[in-house]
């Protein structure tokens, strides 16, 4: 199986650890490949960033779907997300969503621990499209933003989400907490034998998810919601973007 | 007042529609301006055409940002709504949202009619996000896609979400219909007289709000949700999109 | 455009302080024009002060058909706005579903600040009953009760409304501030300029929101909810209270 | 245990039909006593009539108070619910939430059969305001109105009852029948014996919750949302009115 | 009217105040009886608990079937509650359910003050299963378990429900308190008194609302929820709890 | 990776029809073992017979804890799955939930076809307990009970469930389609190709979902809601169950 994992903002530092920690917890039989667009935001931090990652993003997954499933690695509930639903039939998964249905397996209600504040309520509104609302005990913040993980010492990171990981078991009730950024990749163990509660990262559930889904053999519903988009004028964008209006331009899509 | 409605589509017979209508329905002292972006979809019918439209129409906004208000002239959960409320203070509003404002002030229930049924749950997703569902008697469609409304009869549109109605009416029970595609924009005096109940084009409720909001002299919230985005660098992306992390770059902009 | 807003009470001071405020937002074409029952309560704080005053504002109101919108201005989910909902297809607002609907238009969360603790409970109720309890942070209340508003000095009233606006936005991420009692009219501007969110109060946005259905034309649905009420016997009341089941009755109605 | 019942219409025949089945139902040790007020509405059919019988119900109650618990017998959201607890502390309950409290105690969810059309939404509306909207399968009329269960032959209201349960338990999956009217008081063991589920009556339902409520000794909450009403002028109202915001004026009143 | 109450844990001490308190109220008509099976476990705790004592609870029901109503007396949502509908039509309360319904009856928003901690989502759970989430204040715990309501001082324990509802009304606007579990049984009119608002004991709450029910006549609906289980083979299980699938074999019972 | 499924019915027919589609969809490494208990009802079609199954089901469990992750294959939310949860940190899934969260990754809303009638409000009440009633379109049933998935001829079967699941698609706009019976699994993939959507079976959803937890090494929270149970005297009950009050007594525990 071979899950592409699309780091939609233009860090290669970012790619690189989501790719090391993607090898670390693949099957044996899972190939992992992490790409990131070479144009648009450094980093995302909000729906303005988003958008202008989402051109590139799609344009990076057309380029690489010889795939069998495929991660959008930004813990937000990102449009690409829906957008590479409706133009494959291969799973996709956002490390958002993934991470809240294994919180959800894991324990009743699960509290989320961000970076900087603006996140809250744009997590909070995700949490509530994904009908998970019950299940959240809080979206908490550190006050870092998102790149201050690349240059901030480890050991700084690491003690802020502690902190508001304790505050969020302690004032919100929570009995798992869900990493909510990309960028806290890997400090979910360590947490984790702190906490004495499971700590999710999203990119490993995320793959996680999609190898079970790749076992069973399930792909995403083309009926309504997802629905392949029909065919349009496009005007003065790239060529590739086309293809996502025929199917037949796709590897390995079945004919519905 | 200036208020700039924009198309995200490239239909430019769409964007000469939505203009005539907003002047007639324009006060005295509002000078509305339609624009739409020369690249993108012909058309917006799910999350892959709203992404390729998204950037192209941030460009168009921050090309014109010397208005007092914006409309997003498509009925749907645009996510460019979003991304412009984070770059700017002036006041934005969907088509979609405020047609549902507007329902829910002059009935209790609502539904609204769409064109092809793939829109059906973005929508009903849509009113959920707003907050609303629960004003919500129902989404319909009446199985014409959105160029139909462009190339089919007149007379044949019209019978078609006039018989979507009367179903929302005597099954649902609707007490409003909000006309759910900007396309269908100019049916809906027409419509009110047959059926006997209020019917809400969008272009005009984004408008006629706009100019309400205007007249108060309120601004969109930068707190949390809508706050300013953050520096970061840009990788091969056009000039203009930086403007949008410098508040002295946008006309009329307060200091916030 | 002939707005009538009728202030619920019989404190004339309220009245005409809302007068002044609706002059100073209504558009040039706008004659507004408010009043007050001469019977009834002093001010209205809870259900059975609402229903001493609603026989008294639904005479006033009957007395004054001939204009084309109404506000109650009374910042509860005042019963009598269904009443008059029943009684004309002039559009209704009161106005702190006014307040909520502008709130959401420009954040994403709102808290209300108002008086005295016991309308913490009777809002909350009012903003589920609306479908917008998504929407709303908190209501919190000054401790003061209206007629305060009216003794109390102005600067004690202004720092009160100021202090729970703060705990608002810090506690419970409020990112608008809806004012929770008509007799707080006038303060919004100066809370605005020291809060910097958006500060709404419902008699404006009452006002601007009903020249807008106005300028499109719209009228309230007279199917099912607001459905005209069906002539019955009336014992022991004022005549003029039988005119509500009489549609030819009422100046500028249509035939529906 | 003295029970007051309010028929808060005009309708003598409706209140001594209430009478009657109260008679049949109280305890030994039970004093039942229906009013109606002698002005307002013959029927009541929406929010207007609600208002017109508003005070007039209050006077009735004020009259009355030398009794232990109080019954609202008008099928609906009444506001004089609210108002009465606001200005005693003997319980007090209307008849539509006393069905529904019955009903989930019986079964998992209920339907409500009403009158006429219009009531459907109020009712839908009422359930939502009591929390119960998950237990409530359907709210369903039977076109008839109000009076015409006077009028009508008592097989012709039978008929129409039983068959719009008979379409919310085969449609809407309903496993207990409650009886949206007053008026149809007595019909509910001959519609049980032919459904074989349980069809509650509201009247009988409040009846018996509040001999509940006595025989345990339980009193309304004073604390926020039925706190007593504050003094405040009252202008050409009855002289009675005032005697709510006075508890010493109250029979059987404790000092809260 | 006979009424059943069964302690489904096998602490005869609460068993003997369970029998207390309810002839403390019962009406004259009234016998109760109180039992608890002789295995299980001591106190329920958890669902664990909630299982070890289901198969005796339900085999000590069925031994005592010649009843007219059911009390299931463990503060929880315990599935016997349930299993007991299916087997009987005689009407089957649980005293948390119980205490919610009577604590909406006379207040708007109610806490329930349980023992240890864990009990807090278990409880917050079987609120939003009864569909009575809106009207829940909040679950708060003073942190002793169940058997140290047997050990600890009864001042202690009735110091520590009195912090524990204190809490409740200032910081969650309690306008009710529910004693949240049968051991705390007894101790409702003394905080009563203290805390000015009412205080609900489950058991008594279960007891009065049957025999309301009684006095109604009503009993549990046999359509879809609650039908009677179909017949099957049971293998190595006490022969009596066959008798659940055999109708004619508990006393009393209708034919439906 | 051991997995241990168990089925919480007698029914070795079942038993072994599980083991065979487990053994088909498990890893490599993943040794699966399917088990039932000796004693309890052949089939469960209730609450009742869930309790019948209980106790047996935890005897099973505590005799073969050697494991690492437990399937409850009952399509229901089984007490047990709480249960086991409870007395190990070992992930735990019940074939119901796991069924839904895989439904939501490969679309936006799912139907259940269950089997006979009395299992809607069953599982449209666990739906809303897992918090993802937004999610799910309908719980719709074919009529044949449990057993008859073992007697009636497969063709039967096939063909209800294909119709079921057709009108689930036409008539409430499902995209997914959850089998409703463990005694369904092995139709999902012809069923699949017949509908054109995924078909989700609980089993192998169980079993991926759990082989996705184990490789991350996530275990089950042991904080509030799934603490483990505290010691107490167990009366008359098989001295296996006291194991679950004593951790050192399970194998591959950790010390929480």
């Amino acid at each position: 199986m071979r899950v592409l994992l699309i780091n939609p903002n233009t860090s290669e530092a970012f790619t690189s650890k989501i790719q090391q920690i993607a090898e670390k917890y693949a099957l044996p039989g899972t190939q992992v490949r992490t790409v990131n667009p070479k144009s648009g935001p450094r980093s995302i931090e909000g729906v303005y960033d988003e958008l202008l990652s989402s051109v590139p993003t799609l344009e990076v997954a057309l380029a690489d779907m010889d795939c069998d499933a495929l991660v959008v690695a930004c813990y937000s509930d990102h449009p690409t997300i829906y957008a590479l639903r409706e133009i494959t039939d291969k799973p996709v998964l956002g490390i958002a969503e993934a991470s809240m249905h294994v919180a959800c397996m894991v324990g009743n209600r699960f509290s989320i621990v961000t970076t900087n504040k603006e996140w809250e309520p744009l997590l909070r509104d995700a949490v509530r499209r994904y009908g998970m609302i019950e299940r959240c005990s809080s979206v908490r913040s550190t006050g870092m933003p998102v790149l201050a993980l690349e240059s901030a010492s480890q050991e700084d990171v690491y003690r802020a989400i502690l902190s508001a990981s304790r505050q969020a078991i302690e004032t919100d009730a929570a009995e798992v907490i869900c990493l909510g950024c990309a960028g806290m990749a890997g400090l979910d163990k360590r947490l984790e034998a702190e906490l004495h509660i499971p700590v999710v990262d999203g990119v490993v559930a995320a793959l996680k998810l999609l190898e079970a889904l790749g076992g069973y053999g399930l792909k995403t519903s083309k009926l309504l919601t997802y629905a392949r988009p029909k065919w349009k004028t496009l005007a003065n964008l790239p060529q590739r973007l086309e293809q996502a209006y025929d199917p037949s331009s796709i590897p390995g899509k079945d004919a519905r």
